[in-house]
């Protein structure tokens, strides 16, 4: 039901903690788990059948990401959390996609939640999914829901036997694979910042027929994204602050290097937050003055030509005895009276600015 | 009196402190005490007659939770007190149901000050019960003032021998309590969500009678439900850093899952918050929207009909020299004239855009 | 001349620091200064004649509190400072009774400066007066501008030879002295929630002849209190976080209380200017829809009628040459006509949900 | 050009750092260099004819204040200077005084910068002055750009032998200074007090011409004294907390006391602020009711009369077959129906309390 | 695209960190690089042809500044990475001019990110240039996109051979280059002030066609000088508070002054902000005072004549029984009874002080 402003969390109450209950939409699509192992030398690459065989790459020195895409068959990821001795908590969290962005900090291991923005341009809608990394001392794991290709241009990378991947270790690529989630964020500012110019542009014409709401729903989306980005910013900054030993001086550089782009992101967002703000002034402002000329040509023409009206409504009774009515010039002289009034009038508006 | 905005509490003023007055209102039950005594391989549960036979309990090796339901009988609260040799701050604290969420660490035990939710959705209101919870080293005693039926999950959880609770002591039965408390927040934000989507709709159409007055009942229990949550996540917040003993390592992950939960409850409530000024804006701006319209309606037939009015005054005049009158066309010509002027003015205003 | 936003302080500019001058209304009165000395086992009450006899019952053993009421009467405060060897910038402070509540911890004794709020219901108007307390070792000093009965309460505690009084020490005593002030907050608050309550009637009605008035005079209030509670609150914070070695480790709880206290107190201020923001929004919501209405009927009779008007205007006319005049149904096909014109104009107005 | 909203800088861009360029109007007097040299015993006090002359005073035992009154003789500044070996950028920000307050702690002395407020009421006018501080060990030398008799009451109490100045060292003087300095702001509330009242009553009476503009007039001012007096607040904590050794213990009380007025003035600012935005809401609500009260009279009058002249322009027509106007009770009739109608519409705007 | 309010980034995305490409517009111009060496007794300045020749001059014991314009060879700055042995964000930065102002502390090196603000008043557009500056031992490199003439002053001040910079080291030289910077931003405020003033005019006269439009553009410039400075405040400030080595006590306090204009600036812009929004109120005040006008107007005329109108229409009817008509006085008896109502209605108008 209350799909809009709050997901349902009511299922999961008086649960046993760290019952794992996939939250998000099961998009019947198979589990799939994609390994890489790689150092200087070597490279290897290839797709699990069985989650069992894992163990095999876990164990080899070489770093070892695997690639989790699909959250809807639990059993899959109770045996991962058996075989990498995770926290039941944790596996939880994964699969409650509802997470705020944090890093929780083992002794063995990271695990780091973060969310890919994408926006949906047509629709106006930005959505997120859930991306759950976890970095223990040789290997990454990453669970996705659905964005198999996300992390496409790192393997690219990795592949190159010259990259900077090649020789370092998982906590770079750790920092690789948070680098390309926090660009997606300025993907979607750069998309709003083009319904910013239209959103501007109808308020100094004062059209657009949805203005207002159009103006609520970038507000609401500011909002998401921002509290979304906010914890990606403290995330990272306990990383490269070295909280963790997991977390090698080579890689502290880069962090922060992401560390600046989410600051960026915030100070886009409240950028943009003031805009928006200056954009519902001038359209209120813009209204407002339309109808302060509406009241103005309503009492231009209601001053002029009510007195006069009244004047003609004199001359049209029929009382007998009405000498005016009689007299020779008393038509043309009533017309010049009226213009008299007519141009006083005028030259009174005038004065006042009002015409 | 004062009831809407204050709970009284003048009539507690120059007593003594730790005076013990139930400041809550008295539902005609008897208090129950009802003990759950357990460990991996025993459970017994029992309902006490008399509250001293909660000390043999008590000094058994393992976990006792005394859950106390009802708290008119100031004598049985004070005895329990004397037997677990509780601060007389605290036994006033219990029956005084006026308190902020808090915690408090003693030398031998926590004295947890929480409150439990809940809605009434046909009154639209939002009530609050106090739950007082002591932790000891091996005991756990709950306060309620009506819901017995609160805990009925955890004792649930506790009667499975293989659960976690089995093996695990008193304060992780403390973190079960406190979760469950947590998670009738979210409960209540559902309710509100759902009411925020009718308000929308009325807003955009501009209808409910009472849009205004329930937009305030609704920032109203926002800021209720946001002052008593702040308090609850400092709590817990200082439980899970460590301040007391009494918490184990092992519970420790467990009470950060609550803290998250708190912190994404206080975002909800910001969220809601921003929503509701979203919503005003648009109520107000589709009121003056309105306005305009109708001044534009208003504007559009006087300033056509008025002048027209007066044209056709002038001829109503009874004047004995008026040329015009006598003329052939003079009739048909007028007809031509008067459209002519509100042909133009129709011109005008629809450059104006106003129709 | 300036009493209405701000005390005048400008006649103690240029005078040297520490120079003793009474800045509130001498009211005639003499000043009293009484004396309770007691401990475990005596308890003695006396009136003192001379401020010199204070010397005796300051060297002897029990606590001893000295209780001086009326501030007119430099000498003998000049002559207590010696006394007590006090510094002097404490004795100005004291006669100064424009002090924010603040602490100063010296080496022998505590100062501290609080405000004791009562409220003129008729005159809506808050006083505040100036209570000073000196803690020392084994003695007690408070001063009161009026009101010698506010400690009543507690003098009569004292008495009770089985009371927690009687086995504690000053700082016990100091702190039951910060409640009673602390709690009379309280009273001032449910006063003004009962007015809240009026208040928010007569928005909901747009009556009360000086409702804006009101209002801001409650906001005023308001903020009077709340300048005044923030300080206490950081004092009190002060005190039990232990910063002096006079508040022994019995008392720090009850100080902790005094704490919580002053944060509901806190609270409520919050809570209540949401209130009235709402209660402001409510009333400008019901203003401007009643502006509406009052638009919506002059419209809706404007543009009924004016139309019309223009068309019997027509036929008033005296052209010689009109025909319709002539002819036989001229004037019933009018009456046809107009009432088209009526009953289509309503029927607009009612899709228009204008009427 | 540029002197309303900002004072122009740009004259100093891409100077060397420490160049000494006096910002300010030289008014055409000369510098006066007054000493006064004291200590228990002795009292001296001389106008030097030549800056030279005080190094004699400098290196005598007791202390020695030196008060240089006028800024446009940098050559006198630059030996002074010399003579006290001080910094450069401290002997170019006398002269630019467009600082902000603050401290700057070296070695041998303590820089302070202060401004000197002043109103004039009539002008409406506040205006401020740098006041320079230089404490040394045994020295102070302060720098007035004009106001000669700014420190005349200190000058005074130091002329009397027994006063607490002749006892105690160079820091006690700067106190006494800088309360002085403080004591100014009080001044100046109180002016600006009397003037919020005068906005009260027009805002009340919805009177007073230039009321917006005198609104926000009052608000910069006020901006101005808090953006001056809130660093004043910080540097004067900063002396007491003891970061120099220059401050000796006897004086830090008297220092936390100026620190006090200090937050006292920063209350007030923040009162007056709130004053203004209520007095604000006063004066557009009454606007706003007035409005109303326009747009009823008009509705009344129109509503009523408009129905009214459309029947009387009803039997004005000129049609030949008006069976009405034969009739013999027509007129008086129509007279009955038009104050049937007349007394209806009185009724119903009675009902809608329009009237 | 959407260049108005974000500069496009998307076109990074997914490469790997490190990659330098220049997103500023290359204006043709070629790289320039122009070397200075000087210590109290040389002075050496040179255009270098290769990026290669630098090496002699890094390594020679002076002062070394090497002044980069133009970015657009990558190749240059690539080189110029090595032969310092710069970490490669840094060079990434360098030439991703849309960095956030920040100093980054190496082990033998400091970079620090300014910006350049420069203002065309014509266009009334405010533009900045990313100025990058590298402090090393000995050495120091800026980074300017096309500003060459910026440092002038600074390159003037180094000749003189009895300046402060030639007996003092690289990091006063980066002070000088700071301090020039931060001069720039009073040269902007100084051309907003004129603008506000006008703006000021504006709104006192509710004139000047784009108004509100005008408002919002100053609003935005502030926000963008804000957001621009207050890194620069921190960046100084942790300059100064000593966390390198680089910076030596002689340069700290100037820093420090430097420092102070940052809060000096912030303090202008929030001083802008407050008056920017009173300009507003004015603006919008006098806008709905002139509508209460043109309302009073509209009142005043319509309520005198249109229930004049009704009456003289009462006697254009056409009934046959209608005694007045006949009556010898009627029709100056009429004109007696209408001017009544006139003076009666302007009386009224003037109690009710709307004429």
């Amino acid at each position: 039901m209350t799909k809009k402003f709050l997901k349902k969390r009511s299922k999961k109450m008086g649960l046993s903690p760290g019952t794992m209950i996939y939250v998000g939409e099961a998009k019947g699509k198979e589990v799939t788990l994609s390994v890489i192992d790689y150092n200087q030398d070597e490279y290897i690459t290839k797709e699990l059948r069985q989650v069992e065989d894992i163990a095999a790459f876990r164990d080899s020195p070489p770093v070892t990401w695997l690639n989790v895409t699909g959250l809807q068959n639990v059993k899959v990821l109770e045996k991962l959390g058996e075989i990498f001795n995770l926290h039941p908590l944790i596996m939880e969290d994964i699969l409650n996609t509802d997470q705020r962005p944090k890093v929780e900090i083992y002794d063995d291991y990271l695990f780091i939640v973060l969310k890919i923005m994408s926006y949906d341009k047509d629709r106006r809608e930005i959505s997120s999914e859930q991306v759950s990394i976890i970095l223990g001392n040789n290997y990454i794991i990453s669970f996705l829901e659905n964005q198999g290709d996300l992390f496409l241009p790192v393997k690219e990378r990795i592949k190159n036997p010259k990259g900077r991947h090649r020789t370092h270790g998982a906590d770079y690529l750790a920092y690789a694979l948070i680098d390309i989630i926090v660009d997606h964020y300025f993907l979607i500012l750069e998309n709003l910042a083009e319904e910013l110019e239209i959103l501007e542009e109808n308020a100094i014409e004062n059209s657009g027929s949805d203005f207002i709401r159009n103006i609520q729903l970038m507000k609401r989306e500011l909002i998401y994204i921002r509290k979304s980005i906010w914890p990606v910013r403290e995330l990272i900054g306990s990383l490269f602050r070295g909280d963790s030993s997991l977390i090698t001086d080579f890689t502290k550089p880069y962090l922060k290097d992401v560390y600046d782009h989410t600051i960026q992101i915030i100070d886009t967002i409240e950028n943009f937050r003031d805009i928006i703000s200056g954009i519902l002034d001038i359209y209120l402002t813009k209204a407002s003055n339309r109808m302060n000329e509406i009241m103005k040509v309503l009492t231009v023409i209601a001053t002029i030509f009510i007195p006069l009206t009244f004047i003609v409504g004199i001359y049209g009774m029929n009382f007998e005895f009405m000498p005016e009515l009689k007299w020779r010039w008393a038509y043309p002289s009533l017309w010049m009276i009226m213009l008299t009034i007519f141009i006083g009038m005028i030259v009174f508006f005038r004065k006042k600015k009002w015409i």
